[in-house]
């Protein structure tokens, strides 16, 4: 008997999309595995494309393939236009036919709400569609980061959220972490460089390169984000740190965690243009990270970009680290995490790999789906 | 609402004392997880001890700990003799009583068969209870290593079998190989140092120490089977090999995999005894040991015991590997697994820790057990 997970897609950018591309290519080797994919519905910030009958009918591989083609030309889904078998809805309407699917589907056949997006404002929805019985799988940090009692509220029913690709994008990190946890085996401290970004960088000006050349090939590269301040500030590090402090139960908040930014306040987003930025404030910074890096060096250490997660200590920021480490033998964008328990005491449970990408982040995302196939019907 | 998971466990050697003892140290844990392991039945090679009632009643932690006790004195479940809450029976009998447990409880609340033995007899009850709607988690390699048949049987309903502690034992390297696998990405390459003991042998001989000396000091450590050679073969990391090979959808048995021994056929435990072996074999293998450490060495390299799988290769033996890679890097007794993918192309997915000890076997099994929950009513 084929098992049948129903899907609405929040969010079709990168990774998004491939998502969609993933499931459709996937088709066999999951008819092998038992299971139909079966996508409901599609929707970004704007608008929702939903099947006519979502109890019946899906968006067919050939629609899921022209709302990548639309959605990575930058057009909105409203140029998809209605059919026989789609409707499309704007907001604010968007948002209640979203809760009609979600009341008609999550308790009877179950529904799965995927969250690729990057949005902060997921998580009304978020809440309201687990009270009704749906799972949730996230690429979105946001939701899990917002305030406790939002957390509470999503993970009331903790069996039915996945969101591995919050952590080092696909990497096995959150699934890793639920075993070790479930199996009763405490986990003393985690130490993890998650920001492929930063990573790059600390290997590199290890090599006595400046740190604005560096943070500049970065994103020529295309490893920053468009205003390389939003690596920098350390924030999206802080927003993985919380995450996993908060599944070791930690009752926090992103304000409680000590985060280093690597450039200071004056040369702040509201201060100053990120084109003033990169040629007049980050040289500034170049004398303070090398005389870091040598210092570092003068004790046979390294400098990471790390998060550290310890009973009541979560913090985010520079360390020096030993050269023979995972994390200080750690070079190029890849992510590590070390995980030191009862069972991992002498030596850590290492994780690494690449912790980016959209590929490999709808591939965790996708692998979540799979994982809570015997939720459903 | 509470899930009850019934458990029937085979086998309680140092592993399955030490996951009975892990499930009574974890109920209130469990508790706050909305789950209950109510265990209904624990037997060895010769004895069943279950519960009087399977369908409501259960061995109590007194019990339990009892268990633990009489076994780990080597003595036999016998001597708990029967009491109104459970009763002792002996084989041939207890074969026939557990098909009955499987029978009425398989279909009705669900049944979980651990197998935590070192058995290759446990197959045919498996693939039985199998048959009756029970889900079966292994530590045992035996059951997942013996001929194609046999495997497809027990792997009739995949989603009710887990194995994690079979390969690295509590390593999270099966369900990161799951995850990986049905979301699509082909695997291309696996290398792995799966044997705790060739791990660090391997690393001790590259430190100029002979190897005769080396496997002994191994032995006094307990890091070896009571006859060395039981490692030294390589048999053990064959299983796990070709436990991973068939995950990835080769049908092949072990005879089909090219296993290096470390000591030649006239020195087998058909033709010397094992304190011969030590005494008068292993010195004879120190030469020819030494010469291929320095002709890595020259190299650049060292020598690690490996397995390596590909689309159509499973070898298992020594290799030369750069110094300056996670397999080369690699001391003591930690187990690592390298993944390549379309994911993780550029640099592999490492998973690297302790893989082995009863703790972390146990707690492998017992991660497994809460991750099958969702099967339960």
């Amino acid at each position: 008997m084929r098992k049948n997970i129903p899907l609405l897609l929040m969010g079709c950018g990168g990774v998004g999309c491939q998502l969609l591309q993933h499931i459709v290519s996937c088709r066999s080797l999951h008819s092998k595995l038992g299971v139909h994919l079966r996508v409901v519905g599609v929707c970004d910030s704007k608008s929702l494309l939903v099947a006519s009958d979502v109890l019946t009918m899906e968006l067919d591989d050939t629609s899921l393939t022209e709302v990548c083609q639309v959605k990575l030309k930058g057009s909105s889904l409203l140029t998809l236009g209605n059919s026989g078998q789609c409707k499309v809805f704007l907001n604010p309407e968007a948002m209640g036919k979203i809760i009609d699917v979600a009341t008609l589907l999550g308790r009877s056949t179950g529904l799965a709400f995927i969250d690729c997006s990057a949005s902060s404002e997921t998580i009304g929805v978020l809440n309201r569609v687990v009270d009704l019985g749906c799972c949730v799988v996230m690429a979105n940090k946001k939701p899990l980061t917002s305030s406790m009692e939002d957390y509470d509220k999503l993970l009331a029913y903790p069996r039915r959220i996945r969101h591995e690709s919050t952590v080092g994008a696909g990497l096995p990190v959150i699934a890793s972490l639920n075993r070790i946890l479930s199996s009763g085996d405490p986990v003393h401290h985690i130490i993890g460089s998650l920001s492929g970004t930063l990573g790059y960088v600390m290997s590199e000006v290890e090599d006595g390169k400046p740190f604005s050349q560096v943070v500049k090939s970065a994103k020529s590269l295309g490893y920053t984000e468009p205003d390389p301040r939003d690596d920098l500030s350390g924030m999206d590090v802080a927003r993985k740190a919380l995450i996993l402090a908060r599944l070791l139960g930690q009752r926090i908040d992103l304000d409680n965690i000590k985060v280093e930014s690597l450039y200071p306040e004056e040369m702040g987003p509201n201060i100053m243009h990120v084109e003033d930025f990169l040629v007049n404030g980050l040289p500034l910074l170049d004398k303070g990270i090398q005389e870091r890096v040598e210092r570092a060096s003068s004790n046979g250490n390294v400098l990471r970009y790390v998060c550290v997660i310890e009973e009541s200590r979560c913090e985010v920021g520079i360390q020096e680290l030993p050269k023979n480490s995972p994390l200080g033998r750690l070079r190029g964008s890849d992510n590590v995490l070390e995980i030191s328990s009862r069972c991992y005491n002498q030596q850590p449970l290492v994780i690494q790999g690449a912790g980016a990408g959209n590929d490999t982040t709808a591939a965790g995302v996708l692998a979540d789906i799979l994982d809570i196939q015997d939720l459903f019907v």
